[in-house]
């Protein structure tokens, strides 16, 4: 339990670069086939002629790879009891073939829970960086957490 | 280009549900293993020790299965040029294994891009349904999707 970290451990302005993942045209791909099949993220040679000039990761799939490198980052050995959801997620830049992502993590705020003297919330904005160190998705999430002591008289 | 969906296919109020899509004990392993490898999606036993009582898919992986509900429902016959985000998720009842899921299309506004004559933005929640018509997830995102007659002086 030594690493382990608790909602007390979350502290407001605190933030942390996690990563990394190369993303691979065959991945892209095999997610857009289960998930997304449009041709901008299954077909090559529909996307070349696309805006976009190419293949691109379809959004899930890059939600999906920034929830695998928050696991890795803190998550799986934080003391989280899941999110009641997700807001303002933005897709600002195309996630391609051979992109390099991290995650970077900065708690925006946290409040114990009133009813629950051994939970805490806690905010944080998670962006999803490129190897160009440019922001490709960002997105606001509130995690349940538990605490290491719990609240005494609050 | 008969059946094709433009912007204004798009009317503010329109509803419509599309689906269905079960979801096995095993697809939620493999997409957890992947992408979220907590015990509550990965670890049967360790999930049935949980709260919630058994094994649950990844709030993503929920995500995923239902973009691709919306794919096949309408997106891919429709004019969509992309999203900017999504807005307010809200994971509100678990996705348990042997669910069947549906997703409810909502368009709750829309309008013309004051930029771009050829184009417009529709608005819409989305709803994942589950077998007993409880709601399990929503979302509200913007599209932003081609028209079928450009605006003309507007």
């Amino acid at each position: 339990m030594g690493d382990r970290l608790y909602f007390e451990d979350f502290e407001v302005g605190g933030c942390a670069v996690h990563g990394e993942k190369t993303v691979s045209e065959a991945e892209i791909i095999a997610f857009a086939r289960e998930f997304d099949p449009q041709p901008i993220h299954v077909d090559p040679a529909a996307a070349a002629l696309s805006p976009f000039g190419g293949l691109i990761a379809s959004g899930v799939h890059s939600c999906s790879m920034m929830m695998r490198l928050m696991c890795d980052g803190y998550m799986l050995r934080s003391a989280s009891r899941g999110s009641p959801g997700i807001d303002e997620v933005r897709y600002l830049l195309p996630v391609r073939p051979g992109d390099v992502l991290r995650v970077r993590m900065t708690v925006v705020d946290r409040r114990r829970s009133a009813s629950r003297p051994e939970m805490g919330i806690v905010q944080a904005r998670h962006e999803l960086l490129n190897q160009k160190d440019e922001v490709v998705l960002e997105m606001t999430s509130k995690v349940m957490m538990g605490c290491r002591v719990p609240e005494a008289g609050a």
